[in-house]
């Protein structure tokens, strides 16, 4: 199954034989108070250098959040989205749990964007998927409902059918759902990746659609995370994982991403693995 | 289940619910031809000391290989093994297609050795069998036979049957059988790594025997190495790969298996991740 985003002029496409798609993480207020509060007086430089940034290391998508504190959500989210198209030709990730902000993002973007996110709990989705079916584009589905986040992952296959039948009511093809699995800090329970992943496997096997992530909860609280982050991609790859909203500038991070591509058969012959190389080879001997 | 090795006074466990093993490869004159004209002169300066540099970087094992073209194979692998169970003190990985030299190496031996290897060829299951058996060992059972090596996951399952049923006629356990799922090179076939991962899947679930392999094998031919082995032992170790002979001292591999240990939840609450990451920052502190 295919899921094509897209910018201005360029289309990813998620699917199970192709390369995995890495969504930068990093313009996102939480965890980063500094980011938020320019964001808040409509200085969106960082936001500007960040998505640059991103695109130069590699990342194929990214992530747009302006979620702070008394800020105006739906405006900084709408400043967020044209500064970043402004500079980078990459399809979005458009981040909000707030509606308002979504439907402005939404009515400004460029292209058919990812829309994170929904759950499966019966008010979201009515509020969301409308929206979704309205601009076209794709949602990422979580796999937690008003009863949180189940560590049965029949239960979370459950929910994924949900989101997939109530987005089919509302005329919304199923590789328009990306659904994310959820996958916790490993540091909290020592089960929490191994149920992830049998998540993966089962939604996969039932509903074949697309998947993504946020990768770096699996390694929170944990020291040196980079190739804790790594082994959890690979493995979930393995399972079907197929995009992750995860640090698209560590360097551990997207070797690891594009080794697994190759051990697959994902990029065949090493093709992209070995252009990558001959790439950053020519880049230090022009140092 | 549990694989016990053991050396003169540390034992091993390899099994499917405990830390992985790391099988160091270094002691191998194939490809190393400066190592085996020593070996085959009777220095063994350089056995000794990759011997205690790998188990200084973590090995859990060590394999020890002394085959060279006109050596005196059975000789210099007793020198071998008596030169590294003096300076080290890990179980190892008896490693020898010659009868003699591994009949030799299994009299000087100290502890219980993993022999590395049987084949399911008949010939060679009647000539290594009884010699486990005298010895009470544990032995590497590689997925191959007369017809050479399947890309049929069902056949190499069917070869490790035969050797796990020929060993038990024998009355050898099925815990001293360790099986080589064989791991063939990525850069030549796509679909090389995908056919090993669906096979170590496949005998894990019709044998829950332990497994072993030649990691380095995938991503023979490539440049930048290290993340892709990493990658194929974390999808590996996904679908029950216990342990590997592969390059110990590779910090990316080593981290890789460990991160892949913290995830699979075979380092609960990463403590031994955590214990390496304090023992580094110490070791550098005190530079």
């Amino acid at each position: 199954m295919q899921t094509i985003l897209e910018s201005k002029t360029k289309t990813v496409i998620i699917g199970d034989d192709v390369p995995f798609v890495m969504i930068g993480e990093k313009i996102n207020p939480s965890g980063r108070k500094k980011l938020g509060a320019e964001m808040a007086e409509g200085n969106f430089e960082r936001v500007r250098n960040d998505a640059i940034q991103q695109v130069a290391s590699g990342a194929h998508m990214l992530d747009v959040n302006a979620g702070y504190p008394m800020g105006d959500e739906p405006a900084m989210l709408v400043q967020a989205i044209q500064t970043v198209q402004s500079v980078v030709d990459v399809p979005l990730c458009i981040d909000s749990s707030v509606f308002e902000a979504l439907e402005a993002a939404l009515a400004v973007y460029q292209g058919k964007p990812l829309v994170n996110s929904v759950t499966g709990e019966d008010e979201r989705l009515e509020l969301i998927l409308p929206l979704i079916k309205k601009y076209n584009c794709a949602v990422i589905g979580m796999a937690n409902d008003e009863t949180g986040i189940s560590m049965d992952p029949e239960y979370r296959l459950m929910i994924a059918k949900k989101i997939v039948e109530r987005a089919a009511d509302y005329g919304i093809a199923k590789e328009n759902i990306v659904i994310d699995p959820l996958a916790l800090t490993v540091a909290a329970d020592p089960a929490a990746i191994t149920v992830t992943l049998e998540t993966i496997k089962l939604i996969r096997q039932e509903l074949g659609v697309n998947f993504t992530c946020g990768a770096g909860n699996t390694s929170f609280g944990l020291p040196n995370r980079a190739p804790l982050t790594a082994a959890y991609l690979n493995m979930a790859m393995y399972c079907g994982l197929t995009s992750a909203i995860t640090d698209a500038m560590n360097e551990t991070i997207r070797m690891g991403v594009m080794a697994g591509d190759v051990m697959l058969g994902h990029d065949a012959y090493a093709v992209n693995w070995i252009a990558d190389f001959r790439q950053k080879k020519a880049a230090a001997s022009n140092q």
